[in-house]
């Protein structure tokens, strides 16, 4: 039976400024990508994110990014793997408190912005990630593009590692995606919800240009912060089980203990 | 046999700012106080200081702040008690994940300048940095002022307490102490570690304004961001020695295990 | 014939954060509050809300507050007035600067949050605001509470000075208001028009606790955060007009030049 | 007779840290480019070194930069062209405000560390920080390495501008320097002076890997925070006024008028 795990990022309010419907994408996903401060989120929305994780019985992940909240991450920072390495540590850490102290654990990691992009095709500041997750914890699992920098180093060092795709994003080619701001979305909800459930049954997916390619879904990532998030998320999730795919945690997706 | 354990602020860094002389220290002390990236310090800083520390054997507290890197987190915020257990929580998490990936334990926790003394005065604060420690790690010392909120909270709560003592800073009638930026300070090395001596083998002080107290000190702060600190330290453990007193790791003074 | 100015906190949107619905205030009002950075606002938003007042002929001011973007510039700081005046200064020139660039002229400075409550009963900090006003355009209207010791040193520093009443904040005997972050607020944007035209026409308000005090209307703040706030911008100047109130630029009010 | 302006980064220290030796080098230098709170400095120092600059009739200039204080603005960051310029708008502004208020004006702008070798070959960057230059004052002295972008689009703008050598880095082939934190630095001071004192008058100097370039030094900067710095900077003004080259305003050795 196909299996396959939602991921929501989450908790990217800051302060006094809301983002996303996170209490709404709750009930649809299984994993949480918890903002960590350093794009987005504060140490308050971090404990209410991760209780609201633990409500609905979603596995929470660290979402760390470059220190950029005014770019919301998403702008590359020519950082050096040491300072990526120290900043991925940092943000784990502070997730990981709040975590122990709602009794929960880490499951994941799932770099955000161009801190994802960047080390999906940069060797060293893929290990630099995987380095800090593995001084802490082997058994938590990475999240990855299929063919990239980060999908091969984890598997050398032993890290779990699930391959992921996209509901609301293009894919390319090699199969990266294009995380554009804006556009680059298919704007029909059953239209995307069909192209997860090929992704996740058939491994296939039609590139931005056309072109079919070999993709493997272990997980599917759901963007919270676009209008009709929720409502996208409910017609995935509908659309999986009436094709007989069981959404469940990744751990089991990748059937790795805990 | 008198035992006094010694602490010291350290990783106060900041990116290509340098602040204090934390190797020197690290041969004079027992407790280390790292800062967290709230007031000083970032992640780099952050590992250096606490593998630093544990090449020299010393005891690592968390040293979290007020987020204000501007004021060096000596101004007073009126932040809620629960924004306050937040922010403890997000900077004890940072520094746990260094002191696990050094696989090493932290130690001990103390708030730093507006934040330490405002908590002192304020049982809400006091309670609400203790909460943040206990949820994760009751066995977790507190350092805090004879006579204050702190104090008194973390009998009650059962989480261990070290009072504190000032070498370099002048007392006040109440067990407090004066912490400007600048003055107050008494001048003479040699006066100022007679007078530790005496704190720890008496528990006697004198006051700023020449009143004689009673004082208990299981841990000594030296701050280490003066001029001569290193020289401070060092005469001061000299002092100690020839006197009598050992100089110990906070939970042996306190006679707790861990 | 009574006029006054209406006055909104505009540019409080940060990086992806968007709050406020400053396109909508932007009809209604005479006087925006631009936000420096300090609190919210970023140069982006920064330029696109001095352009939008210009388009609108709304006059600009600087909303300068203290450096803490988490806390939104309400939670209050122990800064020293020194350091009050430089962070003013700061703040004045980078909005100066777009405002200069969109070739208009900054009218007036209204503190922020925590800033503004603190400045009308210190006159220490009030002084610092003052000076740094002062020192590059002595013209600069200044935005105040009656009874404050804002008002009363910018009158002995020549600064005009415009006394503030609030259209959605409750009011206190000593004329100050309550500035929480919620509740407080009368909830009938009608009852609310009427204590606006009664201020202005009367100079009277009842307080939050029932009691009748003199008020002086120079300029009216509406709060742009609130849902509805554009319905209620909308009531008040519909009840100003209909009760012969003149809607006009502070200057005008305050018949002071430019 | 050879005229050749000196210039230093000034006003670099954040709150509590201090960095290089401001006053030392005021009394060498004749342009001042001085932190605008992005990479370092903050509103006190920015006052205070302006008023420095002013004592020392030494001219000033903005040092814009990447928001970026954690890597001191050294780290390229993928903003586009209008967030590049927005922040050279804010920054400028900020600087421009303390400048008024201590009665001098801004003479030029220098974009700092990973800006500034950036923009020198992006010609949108370039631009973006010419346009936020002369929206506001069209007289500012942008200064460019040779054969730079920001050289070239500041000459189609009308904008001055004066070409800048190093005194303290070495220069490649293409009349860029490499930049590097550490390293690359020529150690002995006469050494350095002797090759000011040739690219200033024979406009010829030695690259890193031995080959001889064509260079043309309006301005020589010299850095700041290397021990020493002062000491350097006083063995150029010697070397320069003993080879018969003047020590002149940047205006003066454009000969353009203010």
């Amino acid at each position: 039976m196909h299996k396959v795990d939602l991921n929501c990022d989450m908790g990217e309010s800051f302060g006094l400024y809301e983002l996303g419907n996170d209490e709404e994408m709750m009930q649809y996903i299984t994993s949480a990508n918890i903002a960590c401060g350093f794009h987005g989120g504060d140490p308050h929305v971090m404990r209410k994110t991760v209780e609201l994780a633990k409500r609905y019985g979603v596995g929470i992940g660290a979402h760390p990014a470059f220190p950029d909240l005014l770019g919301f991450g998403r702008r590359y920072m020519t950082c050096t793997a040491a300072e990526v390495k120290d900043y991925v540590t940092y943000q784990l850490g502070a997730l990981r408190e709040f975590a122990v102290a709602a009794n929960i654990k880490i499951q994941h990691c799932k770099p955000h912005g161009a801190l994802y992009m960047k080390a999906m095709e940069d060797k060293a500041l893929a290990r630099a990630i995987l380095e800090a997750i593995a001084e802490v914890d082997q058994q938590t699992v990475i999240f990855a593009l299929n063919n990239s920098a980060v999908l091969e180093e984890a598997k050398k060092m032993g890290i779990p590692v699930a391959r992921e795709a996209y509901a609301d994003r293009e894919h390319t080619t090699t199969g990266s995606i294009i995380l554009t701001r804006k556009g680059s979305q298919i704007k029909d909800y059953h239209e995307m919800a069909q192209r997860v459930v090929r992704m996740v049954k058939e491994g296939k997916v039609m590139t931005h240009d056309g072109e079919e390619i070999a993709i493997q879904a272990d997980t599917i990532c759901i963007h919270g912060d676009t209008p009709g998030a929720s409502q996208l998320a409910k017609t995935i999730v509908e659309a999986l089980r009436e094709n007989g795919v069981q959404i469940a945690p990744i751990r089991e997706v990748l059937n790795v203990g805990c």
